[in-house]
């Protein structure tokens, strides 16, 4: 097929999407052409349909129907109370538990030496706005257990000191279900390092 | 996010894709949702007109914005030796190099006993009809190396017996710049039954 048709731009436009690359592009692209009616035709559809109804929550950063989020806007949820995470994705496998009944702020990512990211690039300074202006009691710091992670939670540890806050770290540890022998060295050594007593 | 919501769907239609699971998926939605202006608008725009603008080739299967595709209404194509080919990604790989100047068919997969692909899921059907309404003097066999590819291979010689056709097999044997040190033993084998004379 020559490169002037339309599925070549359909196909480097798939290639850019998170895990796809120029082979699995045209992949999912012959995909939907050969699916049309039961697959590509309801696809377009959501697609639409997200493009149209989805919003970024001025106040926590998450990404919803509504502005504020649901989590935001809803009144039995505690605003007192925020966890500060990387990124939307975290946001949904936190409410994917229950037992957080808190609100969130959405960083949206980590501070990086390498990809060049630092303070002013990420949600920072709406964070301390927040703080200023609400009645705010914790901040749980929920970044990944990465160097990027940890270096972040320091960084905003250090910024919001001024304030008088409980600013907590969410544990490290063994995950559940993991075998000793399988985990890595550092995690071991992090979960010996928290013990807490038992008896 | 609850499961209500309208990503929920979108992430659940995007997973299906070849190459996708839920997490990738759930990744892809997030980045076209992070980046409506910049990328999902313009692949929105692109999938809509492949939809609207691809049809499949009555005569070869082929996937193209017009029917016959441009390769059967094509002149300069010799429509008297037809490649069989296991599906469009297949055409789409022959057609980059461009030393056939034939016309194609695509069988739409091979026979396959653990997927319960028999000869009546597969266009060959189409095949002999076009064998027989046309003045055909070549079938070149490109399925794949593989077993299933074999076995639909010989099928379809056993099938094209009763003409008089000329039946070819695109050639096995070590790959351009392969060092036989990294090739299985299967393809060395291969290599070796086939070899030419030389000088």
């Amino acid at each position: 097929m020559p490169d002037k048709t339309p599925l070549d731009s359909l196909t480097r436009l798939m290639a850019k999407l998170p895990s796809m690359g120029p082979r699995s592009a045209k992949r999912a692209v012959l995909y939907l052409i050969q699916n049309k009616e039961q697959f590509m035709a309801p696809l377009l559809a959501e697609l639409e349909q997200a493009m149209q109804s989805t919003v970024t929550c001025d106040q926590c950063g998450n990404i919803d129907t509504k502005n504020p989020c649901h989590v935001c806007s809803d009144p039995k949820r505690d605003s007192k109370q925020i966890c500060v995470i990387e990124d939307v994705a975290d946001l949904w496998a936190m409410e994917r538990v229950p037992i957080f009944r808190g609100s969130y702020h959405v960083l949206g990512g980590t501070l990086s030496a390498i990809d060049g990211r630092g303070p002013n690039n990420l949600n920072i300074q709406t964070l301390i706005q927040r703080i200023e202006n609400n009645p705010v009691e914790e901040i749980i710091l929920a970044t990944s257990a990465t160097v990027d992670g940890q270096t972040t939670a320091h960084y905003i540890t250090e910024r919001l000191r001024p304030f008088a806050l409980k600013i907590t770290r969410i544990a490290q540890g063994i995950p559940l279900g993991g075998e000793l022998d399988y985990l890595d060295d550092g995690t071991i050594e992090t979960a010996l390092e928290a013990r807490l007593t038992w008896s």
